[in-house]
């Protein structure tokens, strides 16, 4: 499998993002990757090129940039270049650690929607108390802000085959996230989602979920609409960094035997923070589109960018995307 | 000032209720009170009954009961005669433990709302990393699940005057709960909220917010449609539990050494739990009604009513509502 990488994305591009390709080339024998960027920046960082080749972008999407006009008019950018890569079949899947906006715009109008696809979802895994749960999926959390009871029906459907196939979960809990758990709660969106979702029989459906209990792990995929997928996924990556922040604060304020006691408990702190970093969780993966595009935090470092392709090989060797054309194609022809 | 108080609501209820009730009138003079309950359970809990008068009422609204048929059925129960008494002048607020939603329902079925105000909205107060502001609050965080944009308007405004006339602020920086910060970003609803908001100069607008700066105190009132405000809400309060619950549960796995530290840390960490519990900000608000109806948690304590009972004090000594009624009458008749 051949990975078109956006080498010039992230805070800390090229070089972590080279760095943890680098790492998963030396692992993985059946991977090979094209990195696209400033080739005097980017080719210096690697010694042994063995399965890397380069594409020479001209141009950089930066993080303020309007994600449509950049995809539009950045036409020599490392990320628009990568794209059309995946695109004219020279590259399987897309990665980027650069701006989300312009990620997704680039899957949806240059890699385009699987047919039967209503709105391409995103993906995104947080994690819960419970480490031997993992995680859970959180979809969309970000694509669509206007949306439709279909499309979430449709992100039922795309989360459960993305949890049995990429994270090995044979039934999937399928939970609405909604503002109740009673069916009869929710907007006019979200009652007619869960008559959607409840009458497929094919899912685990455990109903309306809220979104105190996703931390807690009271499902393995929330299905919401993007607007308020975000907004929660936003809310719990600061909140739970709100709380880390607290607590190196009180340390600084605590008298010396607090002060000492907290030096001995740092071990156990580090590892919650290292629990709940949302980097450990992987990139956040836009579902619905013809190839795996994949979007791994701004601030990620090597290891990150290593642990989200391990997720990019498991999605292509779990042959998702099959599943998904296999799915919308035939609910596209009961439709008809 | 007499407040209209449901006895039976939540978990803790009448007990807990009782003692906050009577620690604040101790406390303050010009308060009096109506206790609504099973007399025979509230009755022998309180000994000195100066400025406590009691309302016999033989039912109860549960935490399971759908709202709104609750409110048209259970005429007698502690909740719909209190809001009764308010609705026919014989109290100045409403106070319950109990059903939130029958809480909604009650006020805006049986006290009804300010003219001029399109749909009343809850108003929460969270916490904020910085000691020094104290908190902000999120409305619409639950009352209305489909929203229009001037709903969020009129949130906007209703926002701005409880933080002056409650919190003390003199000009409260409003945000726009939004899934960017940039004026284009969003939703159709939020979309056209922002033209409407950004246009009132009365308002000082600082623009979209996101989620996950709310706990930073990036503004004092975070505007949002009540369906995604209520799924922040329980974010920020699932995720603040949550790392609690595995700071907790790290030092039951940590090692003598740690768990020696972890305990000469505890006054700290006993201080963080108690900084972001979400019952030491006092109720929740319903906004735009013509008395004040007010929510605390289920969970509440005897601290918790007196803390939200003082809240009360201070919306009626501030004379929120006129400032209501003056602002929503007049553009009730600019409208026209």
């Amino acid at each position: 499998m051949k990975i078109a990488v956006d080498a010039m994305g992230g805070d800390n591009a090229p070089a972590s993002v080279v760095e943890g390709i680098l790492k998963t080339r030396d692992e993985f024998q059946d991977m090979e990757f094209i990195l696209f960027g400033k080739l005097n920046q980017v080719k210096p960082l690697v010694k042994d090129s063995t399965r890397i080749s380069f594409v020479q972008a001209d141009e950089e999407i930066v993080m303020n940039d309007e994600p449509v006009k950049a995809i539009r008019r950045k036409k020599n950018s490392s990320l628009v270049l990568a794209a059309k890569a995946v695109k004219e079949g020279e590259a399987d899947a897309l990665f980027s650690c650069g701006n989300t906006g312009a990620l997704l715009a680039a899957g949806l109008l240059l890699i385009g929607r699987i047919k039967g696809v209503q709105r391409p979802g995103l993906l995104s895994t947080l994690p819960v108390v419970s480490a031997s749960q993992g995680g859970f999926n959180l979809l969309d959390s970000g694509a669509n802000a206007d949306n439709k009871p279909e499309y979430l029906y449709q992100f039922a459907l795309m989360g459960k085959y993305y949890a049995q196939s990429v994270r090995g979960i044979e039934n999937p809990r399928i939970g609405l996230l909604n503002n109740g758990t009673e069916p009869h709660k929710g907007s006019k969106l979200t009652q007619t989602a869960y008559q959607l979702i409840s009458a497929d029989k094919s899912l685990n459906f455990v109903g309306n979920v809220e979104s105190r209990d996703l931390t807690n792990g009271v499902c393995d995929v929330a299905v919401a609409d993007g607007f308020t997928g975000n907004a929660v996924l936003k809310a719990i990556e600061g909140t739970a960094s709100s709380v880390m922040h607290l607590i190196k604060d009180s340390v600084k304020d605590a008298n010396l035997f607090a002060k000492l006691g907290a030096l001995m408990f740092k071990p156990s702190l580090m590892g919650i923070k290292e629990r709940i970093n949302p980097a450990r969780y992987g990139g956040a993966v836009l579902l619905g589109v013809k190839a795996p595009v994949v979007k791994a935090h701004g601030s990620s470092d090597a290891q990150t960018v290593y642990y989200t392709m391990k997720q990019i090989k498991t999605i292509i060797d779990g042959d998702l995307l099959a599943k998904f054309e296999e799915t919308f194609h035939q609910e596209k022809h009961e439709d008809q």
